[in-house]
């Protein structure tokens, strides 16, 4: 990058992962981020100054109050809003073209183009490093990971142990199973391991066959449950994502079948993925697979059924990120993490997927995940 | 609004508050909300289609492939992106004329302008009508403050019946007492109740000078402990935010007359605030009575001390939202909801913050919070 050419991102790292990404400080408003050359700026409110200066990874931490002393002084005026500040330390800096992620701010976009900086709005992903994890991110990953198993197994767990009493399930001590104890459970544990879990999905039966709905009322006996896990781990920042389906006594003929397919469909990706390998064809290949298999997909009395959402996306910093397995097209690149989640819905019958994460290597990919796959429990 | 202006949100629920407001619909991947007169319309993914039909408020939801079909056959391409689909979509509508908000992502602003639409970007509060706190509102508030409040009260509780070792507090079953574990307690006790607390804060002596450390290590006997947590009910969406200071054992004098200090500071706000009144009014007048009692704020050796942050802050789908006590321009209003958290901050000393929440009302404002203020246990 030129002397006057600069990174900048305008936001709170809480919400926004380049932010985060690109200072390793976790703040709930937004604050200033600039990279120019190889230097690292940030400029926070007076709250956030020491620990910025201790805990981000930024060379120079600087203070709003400051730039805003500045700007009173030339505009003979009281506050200033963030951009202005933005504004004039890029000017002291003398910066006059900004690199910006494109979901910044339209507001602030405007502002600076009023006020003559030359903007190049970089499309996701911006950090392109982000899609490559290195070491620290891979294990960060594999510690949430465990971790999302490690509760998710005592939830089956607790189900395998249940009693089926009229078709529903109770627990050892009689009180009826519900997606929401099982919710509650999963996340309660995932907490006690320090990471955050929202709309853990523990769906059952028809429930089960909207592949977001998260699940409400009692669990029934021989219907397919469905569990999506996905937590972050708070300190780290880093997710992890797993479906299991189980269903509690005897699995129907249809559902057994279903089951098979989806877990032919994950190996055929496990034996498909790899460093340069385009997502894309992995995800019709996967369609293929599973039409050629008699599970057709479409529009059926107005809902959608069969296999109609993406076969995996990239996990890191954000749940849902870029790499994708899906019909976008795009490449798979060595040190991606991504899920593999093929899954089957229909009406009547009920919804089963799968998903485990892996690791896309130089020759192949390795699966990340070791929750077992067992259907009937 | 004219039949050819509508206002346009693209963004996903989980992040973007604006969006859940406007919908009800929680999804964590981006989709597209317009509101053209008194009709809402969605356009989702197949994946989110049917839930977004049965659990969102529009009047009308849209599958993204059904535009992607038309933008294939008119361009003889192959995917869609979401912009070009809203922009499509905004086109059949005979739509020309948008308002978007202030954090709408300026690559798409730029595409919808390229295409011919005009823009109009409001300021925050996007949905003015988001300030002022309806009774329902209220209602999902109050109840995540009641959990806080007993979350809160588990975590002093336990510090109240622990035992001092060489300056250091045990648990009756002899094991040492931290920042971490009263901040898993604290979080895990809210996951029971259908919280999601992130960076609870429990800081302990020269941690508690900093108002954002989250605090690590043993706790100590004789030293302040400020708890802060800020919660979100994950089936309302709401937040509460409290912060208490306690001391176990004996506190100092110069903490003693600190805490008094900041009990009064709130006190005064309690008075003062209402209907009309300025926020930023308030705010001096709370910085001038800490002032008056002898708590000087500014920076010494380096580091800032004193009350060195905003009095309040509007809390709802966000933590932190409009209206704010604070430095900057602000008129209360009947119906806000707003924190009252003044705090001093002495290295060598000790942190001191005390935060409840009002309702403003006509005539002046109700404390909602019920948690006791006692500074040693």
């Amino acid at each position: 990058m030129n002397s006057d050419k600069a990174l900048l991102i305008i936001a709170d790292s809480e919400r926004d992962s380049n932010m985060y990404y690109a200072t390793g400080f976790p703040a709930p408003d937004p604050f200033v981020f600039i990279r120019k050359g190889n230097k690292k700026i940030m400029i926070t409110s007076d709250l956030e100054l020491d620990r910025a200066k201790s805990e981000s990874n930024a060379n120079k931490v600087l203070s709003l109050s400051q730039f805003e002393r500045i700007i009173k002084k030339r505009k003979n005026k009281g506050n200033a809003c963030l951009i202005e500040i933005a504004a004039t330390a890029l000017g002291e800096m003398n910066v006059k073209q900004l690199q910006i992620p494109a979901n910044f701010s339209v507001e602030y976009a405007d502002f600076l183009r009023k006020n003559g900086f030359k903007l190049e709005v970089k499309k996701e992903p911006f950090f392109d490093s982000r899609e490559i994890k290195n070491e620290d991110e891979i294990g960060h990953i594999v510690n949430t990971l465990r971790n999302t198993e490690k509760a998710l197994e005592k939830a089956i767990d607790y189900i395998r142990k249940s009693k089926i009493k009229d078709g529903f399930l109770f627990s050892t001590r009689n009180s009826q199973i519900t997606s929401e104890s099982m919710r509650q459970m999963i996340n309660v544990e995932l907490m006690k391991r320090g990471c955050t879990a929202k709309h853990t999905i523990v769906s059952c039966g028809e429930q089960s066959c909207v592949p977001h709905n998260t699940g409400s009322g009692p669990l029934r006996a021989n219907k397919s449950i469905i569990f999506d896990v996905f937590p972050k781990d708070e300190q780290t920042g880093y997710f992890a994502d797993i479906s299991r389906t189980i269903v509690k006594g005897k699995a129907s003929r249809s559902l057994k079948k279903m089951y098979k397919a989806v877990a032919s469909a994950q190996e055929l990706v496990f034996e498909s993925a790899g460093n340069g390998i385009r997502g894309d064809v992995i995800h019709r290949k996967v369609l293929k697979h599973l039409t050629s298999l008699g599970f057709k997909t479409g529009k059926f009395k107005g809902k959608m059924q069969g296999f109609f959402h993406g076969t995996g996306h990239g996990v890191g910093l954000d749940v849902h990120e870029p790499p994708r397995i899906s019909k976008t097209k795009c490449t798979l690149k060595t040190g991606n993490v991504v899920t593999v989640e093929p899954g089957l819905y229909y009406p009547g019958i009920g919804g089963v997927r799968l998903e485990d994460m892996i690791l896309i290597t130089d020759d192949g990919c390795t699966n990340m995940t070791k929750s077992p796959k067992v259907l009937e429990v």
